[in-house]
Parts: C-alpha cells; structure tokens; sequence
C-alpha cells in the first residue's frame, strides 16, 4: 500500500464541472476527505469501500481545523493509502491547498495536483459574463475578501482604480465597505454583479451598479457562498441595461 | 434538427483536464471547431461522424479570421446541428468566446457556455505554484500580453506596483519590456517563471528571478505559448532557492 494524496479540484458547484483527471483520482480513491462546496454526487465516483469524510465548514462553522485536516491526510494516508482531498473551485486559489500539499510533502507522502475550473471565472460565465472581453477589459484580478486578520485586502484599494476586471471571492461581509471604496475614487456607477451558489440549480444573483448593490444584495436575500464581480464587463449582461433601468425606478 | 453552439473550455494542454460537461457536449456533437491549444485526443469524444475543422492559429499565424469562425459557427449550425467550439483553457479568458457567443445568439442560435480549466492557474499549478496562498499573496491578476493595437497593456504598468501575483499571457513577445518595467519599480529581484506548453508532457519551463529572466528564456529556448508568473508564491516552488543560487554562479 502506498501513500498518496491527490487533491483535487471540485469546480465551481455544478457537478459535471470537475475534470476527467478529478475524476479517475477519485475512483482510485481509498479515502476522500471533502468541501461543502464540492457537489456531493461527485462522492459517487470514489468506491464504495472508501471511507468519504465532510472536512468542510458553513459560513465560517469550522467542523474540523486546518491542523485537523493536515493531521487527518497524513494519518488516513499511512492507514488506508490514497487520500483524494475534494476542494471546491481549484485547489490554489484561496483554497489552502497548497498548505495541505507542503504539509503532506514534509511527511513523506507523494502529492499531486489536480487543478479544476475556478468559480472566479466559471461563476460570471454562468450568467454569461467573460471576466475579459476584446476592447472592454485586457485583465482580470482576483481578490479575496476575507484576508489573515480580518481587514480589507490592501490590493483592493488598488484594484478599484485599476481598469481590469475585478472579481472578490468570500467577501460578501465586507460588501459596504467595498462599495464605499469604489464610491470614494468615483467609480459607484460602475456595473456589478454578485451571484449566490453560482453554476448551481439554486443560482440566486443581483445585477446592477455598484452604488445600489448593498440595498439590492439585501432585498434579494443573497448570501454566502457569494462572489461579486465588478467592472464595464457586467455590463454585457442581456438583462444589465432593463435591470438597470428598473433598478433606477423607471418603468419600460 | 436544432441549431445549437456550445462553447467548451479543453483545459490548459492536459487531454484529462476537460470537464464532464465538455465531455457530454462532445458527446453530443455534430461539428467541433477546434483551436491549436486542445488537445487532439479530446476529439475522440465526438461521434466517428462528427464534422471536425481545425481553426486555431500557430504563433499568430491565423487559419481563419475571426470571422471567418463566426461565419462557419453559425452556417454549420443551422446546417448540420450541433457545433461545439472547443478552445483551449476558459471560453471566457482572453478566448474571444464571448464574441462568438453573441454572434451566433444574434443569428437566433441557441448557445451554451462549457467552462474550462483556465492555464493562468492550472499552469503555475503544474509547476506547484500557487496563484494565492495564505500569508504571501491575497490575490492574483490576470493579464493579456498581446493587446489590441500591439502596446503593453496599461494594467500592467499597475500590476508591477501591486501585492498581487502576476500572470501573463500570451506576453513572450513582450518579456523584456515587461521585465524592464519590474526593474523600473524597483522589482527586479521578484521571483518568476515562464512556463511553455504547460501541464503538457512537452512542458518547459524556467525560474528565477526577474532581471534575469530575458536571458534565461534565450538560453533554455522558451517559445510560444507560454506564461509568466511573478510574485512571491513563485519562491514557494521547491527548486526555487537551489535554481537561484546557480543562476546568480554560486554552487552548492
């Protein structure tokens, strides 16, 4: 019996977005240790014998720590040999994966990676908004909302002065504060979007600008897990110009 | 027999590295236009009777204009049924897939979005680089290295001056200007890559530091397509320090 640890991008929510590769690994799973995010009918493709453990959290509901869960692949993986950890998203982006990998790697256990497809582009493509587009926007930068302690991402404070595209990830707490910023550099018209459960059947997600997205978010009722997506590509949205108009309490 | 587009993201090189859901669409195909990047044995899912043209560009030598695809979208559409356009990482990322997307839905055809595994983060993932990791880097920005009129793009002149990892694509043309701009900001000890071919089995790939990075590209014989990284995830990479000694002459 070897000592493997595979992880594994889940994709964004839907549950045939994960790769091939995610999941012939998961079918040569012995243990699968597993995200709330990740689909659970994905769980099906690993054998029946394997044991399929929930590492996951809700909303900040932490049901095992990060320790935890490097102790758990290190341990599983001596006892029952390939350990395929299911992150929702991609495993590197903000997904600790890499952590989990160096602490697996010290331990002696052989990692790989399967990379998976984003929800930092796949969500706005499930509303059919391109985080890039030839003539409106030449980049796109990825923010996470929930920083090591707690405060707004310096490179926030950038990104909203910048043209690309900007996309935050976990950062619906912080949606006041973030509207405020790009209000104080004059940018409140700008088109937003923020979008619940992206790619999922549940789908919820409000569109409009930037300055009206702290009072729509609350009257939709959306909540985390949510990603916002700012910039002139929102605008492409079929509906954005209507929404808009609506938005703005004039009738068409 | 309905017209129908669905725009499939093949993922970053890796035959395996397509989604489920592409490979439903493939299933399902009539015609599949299909660009450089994919790989070849993703074919292999379409019907033996499935109409398949190769449309791509080598090194900016284009086969068919733009157009041209928009034009063989939709005629194929409403002549043989079902296109699938497989383009290589995201239909969404620098693709021209939303371009697409709109053309054809103007013609009155029914379209589908198929993410993909995007190369500015599977790439990195190869070469286990991650684009964010807690503690070194909250975010990443996503540039295009080949703009519209031929010039640096401005978000770049941004990008050198932020925390945020850097990825560039299709920017090999541009790698000294780029990295003359690094060095500008006083940023040319930054940790980078280029990476070619990624997440293929003819990967190539080169790692130091930014000053030095045109000359390493030179020697080791890097060519298109390839990507940049820049940040400090990149000394993260295991051969990160061991390279850079030997690089800069020191033996160890």
């Amino acid at each position: 019996m070897e000592a493997k640890l595979t992880l594994v991008g889940a994709g964004p929510g839907d549950g045939e977005l994960i790769t091939l590769k995610g999941i012939r690994a998961l079918e040569k799973a012995d243990v699968v240790l597993y995200d709330e995010l990740a689909s659970n009918a994905l769980l099906d493709f690993a054998p029946v014998h394997a044991m399929k453990i929930y590492v996951g959290k809700k909303a900040g509901e932490t049901s095992f720590s990060q320790d935890e869960i490097n102790g758990l692949i290190v341990r599983l993986a001596r006892k029952k040999g390939h350990v395929v950890r299911l992150k929702g998203g991609d495993p590197f982006v903000f997904g600790r994966g890499h952590e989990e990998m160096q602490y697996a790697r010290d331990y002696g256990i052989e990692v790989e990676v399967v990379p998976g497809v984003s929800s930092c582009i796949a969500v706005p493509a499930s509303m059919e908004i391109p985080v890039t587009r030839r003539g409106v926007s030449e980049s796109f930068w990825v923010i996470t909302g929930t920083t090591q302690d707690g405060t707004l991402s310096d490179d926030l404070r950038l990104a909203v002065q910048s043209k690309a595209t900007v996309v935050v990830l976990m950062g619906l707490s912080k949606l006041n504060e973030i509207c405020e910023l790009y209000k104080h550099f004059g940018r409140g018209h700008l088109p937003m979007a923020v979008i619940q459960n992206g790619t999922r059947a549940d789908e919820k997600s409000v569109i409009g600008q930037v300055w009206e997205m702290p009072e729509l978010v609350r009257e939709h009722g959306i909540r985390t897990p949510a990603i916002m997506i700012m910039g002139e590509v929102v605008a492409l949205h079929p509906s954005y110009a209507y929404e808009y108009l609506q938005h703005a309490g004039i009738s068409c």
